[in-house]
């Protein structure tokens, strides 16, 4: 998708966006093109695969049918799409044998070659599906598999499950791929209070041997879940670079630094049994609160890198309003690149980029794309300026340059803003993303009048980011670009082409975002310097 | 200092503390305990050492006298204390040499043996004081050393200076420790924006020699800054354990997590020019957002480990309320040590631990003691009460266990907290500790009254940190001790003996903290379950 199209393109694509459900047409916060659940709860992806037969991608789900809130018995529910934006719901693929037990997080792979033996010539190649999962029982969580021989909408358990069980009650989500040098499937799986991710390895799906550990690196938080390796391509390497690094991706929860849950990763190097980081050094997939459980598609189309995470945070997931029947969403599907980007004059550093990635790249259009010189530091002919979704979908999206004045005299006593409203179009409430002069950072205010919102401790409204800038001319101007995608209760920030990216939800207590205000403020002495006589 | 002292102890010690200054009694924020500047601005403590000739400590700091802002020039501010609690004001101890040019942070030693030749017999060895200090000037950061014969009030600039010069605008905040075992002085300083920790040694202070980088560790940000080595014992060592190992410190500004600046900690092995972290994990040594710039005192009595931190952060240090006519503070003066500490039910942890540093432990008194137990998860005999601090110098602590029932049936629809309330004397702000049963998570919230805090988009007013309970039972009972320190206009939680820490800066828009609430509530379908209609 084009981050650059041009502002006079019409909104048509937009308006016809309708999940195919009867849900959304009632919704109060119900997001159009990010996955949600019919009905209940939904926490982790699962399973993710892209069916080249059928040109469809299967999400499943860590999903309670029959509550809104997360609890046992625990099932993979289940959704195709062909454009990654509008979605078919099916019947929970795999579900537990007893109503205390779940079918917790784990992946999907294509047998291809059947090396598996639980198919024949009767299931054609690319639909040779063998889903990989943690079977969470009372009092040990292990290593099951299943497969479907009609294309991933029923499964058949393996009849000699477990097929790895280390009497562990913490020891889960396990993500398989395919390694082409050493024709092996390779699993990486959590000992997650051990701090440890696994590699095994083995010929056949069935039969497993440990190869490795990755243990206690970078932010290490109360545990280790969720861990996955992937390919991704490097956008401008370097002479002797490949052209692909290795990732390593895991999430914690609780214990993050901004609360809860969040993901890291780590770039290196893989050679079918141990993963190698290139550095010590920690880093987050995403700044914001609501991007957690990340998980990438097996055999996505042209061996692209793509991937998606639930939007939520295990620290408020239970509570968040659920008028629609539900709670919680994925967040947009993204690509994922590696690039060199600098994070300060003198450095850069080998980063996972990210953007949304649509299957036909005018799927969603953007809306307005704005380039906004901020020469005179307050409000000069480009602010003051608004946009409005001229429907009530709550879906828009933006691209917008702007640059700040580096000669500019300002000091600290100075406040000087530049702020994106996005806006109700049924209440004065608007959440916010700003940027501070006198910080050079980024802020995100996603208050709202929502009852939920004002009373739960847990859900921070104030978030803030360091961006370095795309550039930074001789005299001192910094260059920023964001691409910005609000969806009725989400807001996705991917700034400077996804170099940084911050992924929210919201509530609003009336209405839905429609109308986007672009406001400045100068001011000198902005703040009391004491409180109120 | 005794955390569990006897809740009918008096408080006369805290009614009688008063810093030396006139500007206490009518200050409307000055904490009483904590340093703060007698005018202008403060940021990062320099030169910590302790004259056990005169039993003085000296605290230098980033200091503008002449504005409440950062500004050039800088000079180091300089107070002394016999007791870490009220301090006597100096005048700034090294200024720079023009107006455009800084004396930025940097560190003093004792050069007992006159390694630097600086010294003769007319100062007795115990104050042979020598500052290692960044010279900022427009287009280079050197570092440069100065000597002081007078025990540390005033100092004469090293006539050969720069001592290290690598033609940096970005290479800063030298800390020398003596390494006994090579009979060398070794230094730390940041190449800060390649997140290179480097290591020099010399015989003389003078000669320094490149030993070693400490690279791209940790959670890097946009730099590097302040870095350090100091010891510290095991509280509880392993068979094989040393007494003491070593531990690295630096701070990060732009770009923590939590938003602006943020200090990290590694422990392991140093020889003498290398330090090998035990493991490659990132560990913050606060959870708030006010603690920065972390230094170490030389020389400190018994050998004990004993530092102190900025209690701000820079995304708003600049903008906070200055109606007494300075901006900032420094966190308590605070003792580490090391500590295997459960971070999960699996995993233990080498963390660095930290408690309030008095030199006489009854010169501040714990306020009140609560063993609540919270059996019932409803309002209980102990919840409900209150205790008052009877004084209005906005000075009070606390120490608190409580026992969380583990067989309590609790959904996550239900709202269960257990809360603090700190309140103002003067008006219905309160900041709030809580506990949320179904996270079992704490949550702080800061939000009060005042306009700056309303207004500054980056003082966010919510917090959480994930505790691991200091003990489990085995029908899940969780138990958590807690000491709490509040200053005016400065938290600091303590969680189980200082195995996690939070320290925030807040400003009451009216009156002065003075009384405590302990309130619990217990609901069921505690959220909206949509907005209103």
């Amino acid at each position: 998708m084009s981050l650059t199209k041009d502002a006079s393109e019409d909104q048509e694509d937009i308006k016809s966006l309708t999940m195919n459900t009867s849900l959304v047409d009632s919704s109060i916060y119900r997001p159009l093109v990010h996955l949600t659940p019919p009905v209940g709860w939904m926490n982790d992806p699962n399973g993710l695969f892209y069916d080249s037969s059928e040109s469809t991608y299967h999400v499943y789900y860590q999903y309670n049918p029959n509550d809104t809130i997360w609890g046992l018995p625990l099932y993979w529910g289940h959704a195709t799409s062909d454009d990654l934006l509008t979605w078919d719901h099916h019947a929970p693929a795999i579900g537990p044998e007893n109503d205390d037990e779940g079918i917790y997080s784990g992946s999907i792979v294509i047998d291809y070659d059947n090396t598996s033996g639980f198919f024949d010539d009767s299931t054609r190649p690319e639909q040779r599906i063998v889903a990989i999962y943690t079977n969470n029982l009372p009092d040990v969580e292990t290593q099951d598999i299943a497969y479907s021989t009609d294309g991933g909408y029923t499964f058949e358990k393996y009849e000699n499950n477990p097929v790895i069980d280390v009497n562990s009650t913490q020891f889960r989500d396990p993500k398989v791929i395919w390694y082409e040098e050493t024709e092996q499937w390779v699993m990486t799986v959590a000992k997650s209070q051990e701090y440890k991710i696994q590699i095994y390895t083995s010929d056949n799906l069935k039969d497993w041997s440990l190869a490795s550990n990755f243990s206690t690196k970078g932010y290490v938080g109360y545990q280790y879940e969720c861990p996955g390796l992937f390919e991704a391509t490097i956008e401008n390497p370097k002479s002797g670079d490949p052209e692909k690094k290795w990732v390593m991706v895991l999430a914690i929860n609780p214990g993050s630094p901004l609360g809860g849950s969040i993901n890291e990763y780590f770039v290196g190097d893989f050679n079918g049994t141990e993963f190698i980081p290139d550095d010590d050094a920690t880093r987050f997939m995403d700044t914001g609160k609501d991007f957690y459980a990340f998980q990438a598609f097996f055999n996505a189309p042209e061996n692209r890198s793509i991937g998606v995470a639930w939007s939520s945070n295990w620290q408020y997931s239970n509570q968040v309003p659920d008028p629609d029947g539900y709670r919680s969403s994925m967040s947009s599907i993204r690509e994922y690149t590696l690039r060199y980007v600098s994070t300060n004059p003198e450095s850069e550093q080998l980063i996972l980029c990210q953007k949304p990635f649509f299957v036909n790249e005018t799927d969603l259009k953007v809306v307005e794309e704005y380039k906004v010189s901020n020469s005179s530091l307050t409000v000069d002919h480009t602010f003051g300026s608004s946009f409005a979704n001229s429907n009530t979908t709550g879906l828009l999206d933006f691209n917008m340059t702007f640059t700040v004045n580096g000669t500019t005299d300002v000091t600290q006593k100075d406040s000087v803003t530049f702020e994106l409203r996005i806006k109700s179009n049924q209440s004065d409430e608007a959440i916010a993303l700003g940027y501070d002069y006198n910080n050079e950072q980024f802020y995100i205010n996603r208050a709202t009048e929502s009852y939920f919102q004002r009373t739960n401790q847990f859900f921070q409204e104030r978030w803030s980011t360091y961006v370095q800038p795309l550039t930074i001319t001789e005299s001192g101007d910094k260059q920023y670009q964001l691409y910005g995608l609000v969806d009725n209760n989400i807001l996705e920030l991917y700034f400077n082409d996804g170099a940084f990216t911050s992924t929210n939800t919201f509530f609003l207590e009336k209405g839905k975002p429609s109308n986007v205000d672009i406001v400045a403020s100068s001011s000198k002495e902005a703040y009391h310097r004491g409180p109120a006589d």
